[in-house]
């Protein structure tokens, strides 16, 4: 089973007041760029792969969506999803991705936002959604990107030159322990390339990859996102399974 | 027109003094993963873009190729590939990729190593290989990686915990200058998302993303290897062009 950090109270406490759960998507700076990934939604069943509060599940919802599946790992997630969510097109489901199994064919789309860096099988999970889309259905995910996540120590550097973010590691797979609201939360690094051939050898043919940087209006609008443009944070993965012939 | 910088007598001659000039592939430590991504050759028709001085286009003769066309925009590269080979399957040319139109259909397989970071128009190239491959035809090539092109100063740093790769700019694409034999060798950094994109975008499947460094085994036995697992140099792609139907 995955390591629940979202049921540690330290960690929820300080999660919960991130701009992005306070606001909702609009408090994602990404947001808009994995928008463009997503195909239309009327009608299409989605399952979201860690949906936390169900911010996402709502706006799919409220965008046409036939029927959203949230699943998380934390109670204290789902719980709170539940309580913000009035809407018979969703439900909410407690659940480890390490082990989780969707109906075959059941879903036109799988979303998942910053979710699958914890997840320790990406080849596992990847056959299980191929398996659970539907014939032509799409994969929407983003991660940490890989550049964010090597280094043994993963933060900026201050040189003569300006700052630069540190990049060592990179081909040592595996487990990262790093301090984000609570010490040792467990992350798996996997290159850029291991997670593009594991969606490829899981059946999945690649639509986009986008390593999100905000555009310079962005930057001028929000001057704290300059430094996205120095290393990508996240990384942004749009796949498709092939249409029946 | 592309810069040239391998007419440069400078550039030429330390360049003739690397491990894979004198060596050729088994100079190369990426040739076998590399290898691991061409199709195979037997009957092949074959583009080398970017081909050097042969080796490549006398190995991939050997391996059973049709015929094979080396095309460089340097003299002085053509000029010895063509001293270097006695082989009727193969013919070299000059040639400017930033210009070059092969024909339509006429190739089975493009492959390049480490050329395509000279060229500034991508999108163009891209294009113009899927048009001169045949129905389920293959592009194979590898480029400088983006994390190693990226920053203001690409060059290792150290810390108390040990060297780092520097990664700025990482999401201001377009020319950077370097020195290399040479003062002001003109490259062109491209993300890796923009590189897979612009494939995608130009109607080709991607099959393979590797991001190249050696095995635990291989720096067992060329401990000068190491540093190739900190950071990825070279990034090696396939991608194949649909069958007809």
């Amino acid at each position: 089973m995955a390591q629940n950090i979202y049921d540690d109270p330290d960690f929820f406490a300080g999660y919960s007041r991130l701009p992005r759960q306070v606001h909702g998507l609009d408090g994602a700076p990404e947001w808009p760029a994995i928008r463009a990934l997503l195909p239309p939604l009327a009608g299409k069943r989605v399952a979201d792969l860690g949906c936390g509060f169900g911010w996402a599940a709502r706006w799919m919802s409220s965008a046409g969506a036939a029927r959203v599946l949230g699943l998380d790992l934390s109670r204290n997630m789902i719980a709170r999803a539940e309580a913000d969510t009035a809407d018979p097109a969703i439900a909410y489901q407690i659940a480890d991705l390490d082990t989780l199994t969707l109906d075959d064919g059941a879903f036109d789309l799988v979303y998942s936002a910053l979710t699958f860096h914890y997840i320790a099988d990406f080849g596992r999970l990847a056959r299980m959604i191929h398996a659970a889309l539907a014939p032509g259905g799409d994969l929407v995910f983003t991660i940490e990107h890989p550049i964010f996540m090597a280094a043994a120590k993963p933060d900026w550097i201050t040189t003569t030159g300006g700052k630069t973010w540190p990049v060592d590691h990179y081909a040592d797979e595996g487990e990262r322990r790093t301090d984000w609201f609570t010490n040792g939360v467990v992350k798996y690094h996997r290159t850029l390339g291991t997670t593009i051939n594991t969606l490829i050898d899981a059946g999945f043919a690649l639509r986009r990859v986008v390593e999100f940087a905000p555009t310079p209006d962005e930057v001028a609008r929000q001057p704290a996102l300059a430094e996205e443009r120095e290393r990508p944070m996240m990384l942004l993965l749009a796949a498709q399974k092939a249409a029946a012939l």
